[in-house]
């Protein structure tokens, strides 16, 4: 393992001592805790997320104005506790509730769900928005149903924008469940990520080899085959993806090329470039574009490309200025 | 080599299709170039800057209100022809002539020179600030001198703003000059890059190896060794840039960390943490930060610390908002 870390059950600590110093006008730590949290002042329901470190900027990287109230990291990889969860949510209440924004992984799911528990004991309202917008195989190493992936991005983007608008925590948390069905994501993997604690690579592609349905943890995706020219890889997702969503011509969508940490923003353009020509010929609208690294899995080399149905409105609040590390 | 492109020797324009179409409110191409420019209105002294590609975000990420007018985008780890760089000079003249920002690479001064020639001849005035802020190593393989780094990325921004406030090509040129004195890099290295069309890394480091001073296309540094700690790393480096800019107590700096592309963010901000703790120790006033990747070499793994010496000015025009892809 090389890694430019020091002690490296440290890790997560000193990544939010490095953050929360570098940017104090977008963010602040909350005292004895791994909760980062807005450092500027807001009155709206609060929007809480985060799970195991490791995927950055997600989501730190998207606390801010317009977007997170305060994102919880936990261990590299691991979920974080509900006492860490239940900090950040007495952090961030404004006596209009707590929206939790939760990728689905069952510790995850858990430990959100006691936070929740806890905080609703201190008379804090909380509900909580599932994302499992990752298509490419049902249940999986931590998962019951889909995980969560780099749609759970958009999610933060359009709740956070509503959330500053005025919107109550029944409204966000209804519109977000909606919003979640039209969100849907396929990844690959060109090498595997190396957890500092266990100093190793999750798993290990041949030289010539991708990975079809990784997940960001390194969980098994649903075909491993000989890399292939970005433009075959991007008409196997866009396929895959088009099977889910039976878009019909003229239909308004979003693409989202999203780097899953070591690949060059180079390919990732070139990703997007082969995704937007074949989404063309489909005669969609592409109301929405982002390409580059928002969720990552540490040093993994691959990429995913995320889609989301769109309106007029959505478009809107994901052009909304955000303050923000990341977005 | 294994890569999410198509034909190797497309990788540019394929990568500046998937730019110009993701950001269509940011940039646009101009046509029939590999000059990426403005997409909006404006009335300013022009800046131009550019180089090999295989840097992404830089430098077609920068290109926007507030920072440069144009990048012109050469092959792979290789200068921009003079005529594609008179393209750009022709494309975003506004009668008040062209700054040009340029790295210090024996190619890349031969070509903006020999394009500023080209644009004289067309009477638009054309002067240029040549930036060399690697300290690590004097000549290079492909520069005399010291060769230009992350720090470049600074010079737009802190130029970007001032043109935008109206300043004229000779008031900014000067700024220019003296501010490059200002900004110092020193770089470290995981591993090389592989250039698509050569199909195999640059240079080779062992598995428990990391190289002092590699330049942003795998030039050689001044030390191979094992891999240290951050905080020893952070050690190194710091107390090169503290010789050079011999700092006292109270001094205002900028510090900014940006990976090479493959290193995860949470490792640049631990670096970014052990550098601050050092500076802290000195006494510095740490006035900006910055952490991220920037100035990348595809997919190395390594990072590089740039400082920047501040006066109010300078903290005020490096936080001006901009409009652009990757600031």
């Amino acid at each position: 393992m090389k890694k430019i870390i020091n002690d490296p059950k440290n890790v997560v600590e000193e990544m939010v001592s490095g953050l929360v110093g570098a940017y104090p006008d977008y963010v602040k730590q909350v005292p004895e805790t791994l909760v980062v949290a807005r450092s500027d002042e807001y009155d709206q329901v609060a929007l809480v997320s985060g799970g195991g470190s490791g995927h950055e900027p997600s989501h730190a990287g998207f606390v801010g104005d317009g977007m997170l109230s305060a994102a919880v990291c936990g261990q590299v990889f691991t979920s974080p506790t509900p006492d860490q969860i239940h900090e950040a949510i007495k952090a961030t209440d404004k006596g209009k509730g707590t929206l939790m924004i939760v990728k689905n992984y069952s510790g995850d799911v858990m430990n959100f769900d006691m936070a929740k528990d806890l905080a609703e004991m201190d008379d804090i309202e909380v509900d909580s928005v599932l994302v499992d917008d990752d298509i490419a195989v049902e249940d999986s190493t931590y998962t019951q149903g889909r995980r969560g992936v780099a749609g759970t991005v958009l999610v933060h983007k359009i709740l956070g924008a509503m959330a500053r608008e005025g919107k109550s925590i029944s409204e966000l948390a209804s519109y977000g469940k909606a919003l979640v069905e039209d969100i849907k994501t396929v990844g690959i993997a060109l090498s595997g990520a190396t957890v500092p604690e266990v100093g190793k690579p999750g798993f290990v592609l041949a030289d010539d080899e991708i990975e079809f349905g990784v997940g960001i943890h390194g969980e098994p995706g649903y075909r491993r085959e000989k890399i292939k020219p970005s433009h075959a890889i991007a008409e196997e997702i866009i396929s895959k993806l088009k099977a889910e969503f039976k878009w019909q011509e003229g239909d308004k969508y979003g693409l989202f090329v999203n780097g899953m940490g070591a690949t060059p923003l180079m390919e990732l353009f070139i990703l997007f470039n082969d995704s937007k020509k074949i989404l063309a010929e489909d005669g969609l609208d592409l109301a929405f574009s982002k390409v580059g690294n928002y969720m990552t899995s540490l040093e993994m080399a691959g990429a995913s490309i995320t889609m989301i149905k769109l309106d007029d409105e959505r478009v809107r609040l994901l052009n909304e200025p955000v303050h923000t590390i990341a977005w």
